[in-house]
């Protein structure tokens, strides 16, 4: 029963979701033996406005 | 001072949200003794195209 | 697929956890129709020293 | 490499954010020795219907 | 600047933490283009008795 | 009412936490008109090999 939370500045497309989830979920089978029909994944698509790295906003640079 | 993250995929009624918040804000004030002034619930709606469930993104089958 | 995470500052015990996850699964059954076989919950249990209010660490008062 | 999560209830300018991240970052650089570089800081602007204190909904006074 | 966090229940060894997050690494280099050297992953391990499923705590059958 | 979590690889002292709480939740008044009273803020203090970055385990040099 393997709980994920993915977060990411920006957005991803739905296929890139899409691969994402199922190689993940085939990763966390494989190794740590978690089916996958217990296996949760979401996905945050976080604004560049609200993800800071080295004290500054993403979308610093554009401004 | 509990805080409690409730994350369900797609979307709750306003009702719905009022209804949960106050019965698990009753539930951890009778069974923990955590008075409900301290009690911060907040509700993450999140879309299907963002959750995954045994390596498929939620809205897979209506594609 | 809710997935619902419980901070708390300090600790549980196992019964008081057991009866948290059976209410909060009802109500999120009953309020929301989210099928309880479906619904993920995950205590944390927070030391004092690790949780602060209003700018003081729990710990604070019985130093 | 701290991770941070801020959740805050209503929103916040883009000006409140980018001072917050580098107040934060400063902090944890001269307090914890934790290089900027590697300081992740995220905001979550959390609608007030989607938070509740002592069992009501942050929105429920102006309703 | 992917931030990943994993929640399982119980515990994985060290060989499997590191096995999980050599391939998610790279699948989200190779399907998100974000770079290994921003992609933090952390894990959390759940005693079966903070984790519950259909309203019973996992450990209750062991009881 | 923010909550904070701040997530650090190892450990920080007491002194470190009492002092990083006190400061952040400073800037949230400050900066974001937060009273201090409703911030909370918690530490996660997590295991080197919990932790990865570009695909490695923190503690993979130590090996």
């Amino acid at each position: 029963m393997p709980y994920v939370n993915i977060r990411i500045a920006g957005t991803l497309s739905r296929e890139q979701k899409a691969q994402i989830a199922a190689e993940l979920t085939d990763t966390l089978e494989r190794v740590a033996l978690k089916p996958a029909a217990y296996t949760y994944i979401t996905f945050d698509e976080v604004a560049d406005e609200n993800w800071a790295i080295a004290g500054k906003l993403l979308d610093e640079e554009s401004l």
